[in-house]
């Protein structure tokens, strides 16, 4: 179970206590066990039943690259190792699979919470996207077609947009190939810009991890890999998972 | 007027044509004069009067803080230079102040479209912010809000919508400080999480405009600058503007 009280900010990258400074993630401890293998939260991670909905599936809105591209990567599921991770509208639902660490506490008020990447619900208006994940070569691919609510310069998605897609398939692939929790650092650099409506490609490697740090490296483009819409690289923070036995 | 023929993908930070790349941005010319004073470009983008909604302005689900702080810097515009910026729905809403360069096409349709940051029109539920621009200093203060569908970590602002609206604050302030209309690169360095319903202050300011790009720092933090959120800095291109006299 995650605690229910309602803490402060939480400090990342840090893990001395600060005079003054909100301290609610415990420290962490260089022996402690990064255990769970990335089988173990996949599985947690994508239930095989519940009545929750997911948002990574086709809709109407969807174009014909999109539908293709899903059903081409749908096929490898069957076949290759890759696994359609679903998306429900936030976090808390995915919190069965997704635990959290002791101290980042979940406030249970009646607010209509939603993920970021989530919060627009009208079809084809928003994000669409679904991501890909493939435990052992601990990577991820994400297909996205951005809506006319994405948008930045006319026509053309925001760039905070695609920020934030990056930063959201970085966080999953983080936390499934090794228990990356929070964003460290984000690093993009814009290269074209993508038309709403289109489908951009986001093909994300997990570099190296090391000191409980996940490097990653992300690349977005266009199906026929023509253009590049932009590059960047994102490192998270492992932190120790709440024991299940404390549930 | 903005042409109305829609483009492919634009290249960004780059100006040489590539065979096989769609090239919808005229070349810079080095001898171009990017004419516009700060003064201008604001009085433009800033009207008078009008009827479209600007959602940069107070309502019901505004904090405390995020008021009280709001009208702290409403008084500065009285008196310190400091300008309120209006937030319409799109971006296409500011075209009559924003002016796009050749190329940068408008689609025509009936779609609804909405600049990424003004995607959740329900109150105090995604974005509230409001950017205040000093245009003789450079600088920009945002005041940002987050509500419940801007998600991340349960309870807690995603990365990526503060990465977004960092990116939002720094080219609203690139363009009114030197017509940069186009992110370059962003990197953040993330230090603390956001609690939903809190207020985070963005400090931007351009630290140097050289080689038709503008160098942005971007520091965000808490009202009493006791908890630093993020750190960032971003790049903006500027971009030969559409001539006044083709209208």
């Amino acid at each position: 179970m995650i605690r229910r009280s309602f803490l402060g900010a939480v400090r990342l990258g840090q893990h001395r206590v600060l005079p003054g400074v909100p301290q609610v993630l415990p420290r962490l401890s260089p022996t402690s066990a990064f255990g769970s293998s990335a089988d173990s939260l996949v599985s947690r991670f994508c239930p095989e039943k519940t009545d929750l909905k997911d948002y990574a599936l086709p809709n109407a809105s969807w174009c014909p690259d999109m539908l293709n591209l899903y059903q081409e990567f749908l096929e490898k599921t069957k076949t290759d190792g890759w696994v359609k991770l679903p998306s429900f509208k936030s976090n808390r639902d995915h919190i069965q699979g997704l635990k959290l660490p002791f101290g980042l506490a979940v406030a249970s008020d009646k607010s209509d919470w939603r993920i970021f990447t989530r919060c627009i619900q009208e079809e084809g208006q928003g994000y669409e996207y679904v991501i890909f994940f493939h435990p052992s070569k601990k990577k991820s691919i994400c297909l996205f077609q951005p809506g006319p609510y994405l948008e930045g310069p006319p026509g053309f998605a925001h760039g905070g947009s695609l920020a934030a897609l990056m930063d959201e398939t970085f966080s999953k692939t983080a936390y499934l190939a090794g228990e990356g929790l929070f964003t460290v650092s984000l690093n993009i650099r814009f290269k074209n810009l993508i038309p709403v409506g289109s489908v951009a490609i986001l093909n994300v490697d997990v570099e190296k991890i090391e000191d409980q740090k996940l490097y990653m490296s992300c690349i977005a483009q266009s199906r026929d890999q023509q253009t590049v819409y932009a590059k960047s690289s994102g490192v998270f923070l492992q932190l120790q998972l709440e024991e299940e036995s404390s549930q």
